[in-house]
């Protein structure tokens, strides 16, 4: 079966199909370090919509499992694929097919990055906003098959609410167009939003039509403030929502990530304050928005300041800039990712520095604050490839935690592989069954990213 | 089977049901007008979730169908009930359980009136942006089954963007909750999404955590502007688009609606142009978005009133709210609905006048034109029970319509009864399938609103 599917790809794939053991290698994981057991069996790189029907086809009829891959930026090991399976590339399907800025849309091919995409866009004054950390080097169509989070969804949204319609290619090779090219429409079921962040389990998606906006333009002030405590510092954030205010982003530190910066960086941030929060506005309101926000941090303790001066605010943004790459320096780390109400993020965090010290493990934590979305970065020796037995520990009460506080397992990285065993936690056996009966309608073979978001 | 039915409910839940015949009677439509041949069984006017789910156990026992509904304001016969089925009311359960200013969200039950709500939600400086023309008389419940649109979609997104999470009773009685109380959350597929929209086909909607912004303050410049032509009027709507201008309205009236506002009102609207096009901005820029769109209006030829005077802005806005009893005073009328991308919206009233004439019926067409939203709506002899052939014959040519130009069947009435017959030519039959296999998962019995949104 292995050989005949191989043998079938190369007779009707010639150009696509890659084969190279350090290349199929690299395959087995993205960038979670999440790691399969053995290399997949090929790399197709379909360049067209008929590519990726052809490869479908074939997998159905072989068998064969199939795990679509963008450009492997993932954190949650969704894409990461093993022994048998077959990994489908959608990089060189990397096209604008169409901008419309009457209609603020544009149609792209799945494989444009989304930083590409964006500075295209920007010669336009117009937007896509979903906005990933990993935004230079991550694909739109990844950004929308694990619905990409980032910094600004609190005020501009997740990526769902920045997909119009999306062209689906089938388990069988069958096309489907979801959604619709309208700001309204409701003709059946929402097909397109649930595609949103099915990781790659329902069906491989070929087209987005992309939900544009007017470029934001203006001037984006900056505030960094230092709190004595985490608490004062989460307390301030849920502040800013209650007095009816929206920042574009609200990120906040940790004293061990402070503390990382300053050993990383020799400037001595932690003397500050045993927390930070970056706040940025934009839009018409900004500045008085950002004097309102600065005149609170006042009330509340805070050591803050505000600028409009590109390089005072650059200064500020990169405290935050420097967080990862500090950690990274100390040594093997694991980036996890949960999201609690905003109301009990002061709450989240005094769980998480029990948790690190019930488990004796280190745990740098900063967090999107205007979304609940924490961010608990462990710390150990060794590689993570092993991630030791007391990091897995602490994390899933880390994930209890959070449901206990009415918050969720994952805001933006999504379940792949890492997190599959907690889902049913969170969605209950009744919701799982559903689930896993919707994922049996669309791939009846059960061969689209086997063994990812489910548990086993 | 009827009997036994019956008489279970009322053994089991003898305060809720409701047998009486002219009530029974009503049930028969919403205010589509489209009728079904016979009056249900019975209406349950339940108060609790644990009552829907009696209902739902119930039903499922006895194979029993089951129409939920709340306030009966539906345009598309969803709601509409027949022979042999019982009508679910969640109209008692109008409770706010919580409204939290921190988290921006509020969680309610199904049968509050969206007015209602967002009057109380005012008084706390906050506001659930979804407005149907009927949010004085439809319950939120009904909005999220139907994924209620309105005037403010374009700025402030469909009712689909403004629902955190649900709790949903299935059909045989069992509850999921579905959805995230977070901004962020990526657990699984994206039932909430699934579940909006859904028409009361999947499940019963008993509780709804509702995403929130702060309340608009400030003033709202109201632009009212008359076009020689209607094609003028949309290419001015898309222009201001095109600008990166985002008007929180932007009502568009074509020449036979002036005309029966001025049959209807006695001032003569019809000699100041061809359309009508109604604008209003908000926010921090509301004013200088309004100047701009002013100088947009006056180089296309528009005779066009700027004013944030209270009184002058009703008397602009008035223009649109006299349309719909203009019509009314002139015979039976039916309300349709559809969209298409903004840029094809005056190719579109094209086509409806030269449908209108093919037909010889009159069609007066009020459009949402920031959503390329039209109502085109059909005035003739008679009564709107016996809708006469050649209004659907227009009607289906202007849906195959908006399909050729890339639109769809529904911008926000949804399918019910009414469009069912449609639905395949726009989902095509691939796609077709796929939602009635998630039918069958969420309902096998088939108990839930049988007959609706799926062509027969």
């Amino acid at each position: 079966m292995i050989v005949d599917v191989l043998e079938r790809l190369h007779a009707e794939l010639p150009d696509r199909i890659n084969t190279d053991a350090a290349t199929l290698e690299s395959l087995r994981t993205d960038r979670s370090g999440v790691r399969t057991a053995a290399a997949p069996l090929a790399l197709i790189e379909a360049e067209s919509i008929e590519d990726v029907q052809a490869v479908c086809r074939l997998a159905t009829a072989t068998g064969t499992p199939l795990v679509t891959r963008g450009a492997g930026s993932g954190l949650a090991g969704a894409a990461s694929a093993g022994a048998g399976e077959l990994v489908l590339s959608t990089e060189r399907m990397n096209r604008i097919l169409e901008i419309s800025p009457e209609n603020q849309y544009c149609v792209v091919e799945p494989g444009i990055l989304n930083g590409d995409l964006n500075r295209e866009l920007a010669t336009r004054g117009l937007w896509w906003p979903p906005d990933p950390a990993s935004k230079d080097f991550s694909t739109v169509g990844g950004n929308i098959a694990m619905n990409a989070g980032g910094l600004l969804c609190a005020k501009y949204g997740v990526t769902r609410e920045a997909v119009l319609a999306l062209k689906v290619v089938l388990a069988n090779g069958g096309l489907i167009e979801v959604g619709h090219r309208t700001v309204k429409g409701v003709t059946g079921y929402d097909l397109c939003a649930l595609m949103i962040g099915s990781e790659g389990t329902l069906g491989v998606i070929v087209e987005a039509t992309l939900k544009l906006r007017p470029a934001v333009t203006g001037v984006v002030p900056t505030i960094g403030a230092y709190f004595d405590s985490i608490t004062a510092a989460a307390e301030a954030s849920a502040a800013i929502t209650a007095a009816g205010l929206q920042p574009a982003i609200q990120e906040l530190l940790d004293a061990n990530m402070l503390r990382a910066v300053t050993a990383h960086t020799g400037v001595d941030l932690a003397s500050n304050g045993n927390a930070y929060l970056l706040v940025q506005t934009d839009g018409a309101a900004a500045l008085d928005e950002a004097q309102r926000i600065l005149a609170l941090f006042d009330e509340l303790g805070a050591r803050a300041t505000l600028t409009t001066d590109p390089e005072a605010a650059a200064s500020l943004v990169d405290v935050r800039r420097q967080g990862f790459p500090a950690l990274e320096a100390m040594g093997a780390f694991l980036v996890e990712d949960c999201a609690v109400p905003r109301s009990r993020l002061a709450e989240m965090f005094g769980h998480i520095e029990r948790i690190a010290a019930k488990y004796d493990v280190f745990i740098a934590c900063p967090a999107h604050a205007g979304d609940g979305n924490l961010h608990p970065t462990f710390v150990f020796d060794g590689s993570t490839d092993e991630v030791p037995d007391h990091v897995w520990d602490a994390a899933s009460e880390i994930f209890e935690t959070a449901l206990a506080l009415g918050g969720t397992l994952s805001g933006e990285h999504g379940i792949g592989l890492l997190k599959r065993r907690w889902l049913g936690d969170e969605l209950g056996q009744r919701q799982l069954d559903l689930q896993r009966e919707i994922k049996r309608v669309f791939d009846p073979l059960g061969i689209l990213n086997p063994g990812k978001v489910f548990p086993e």
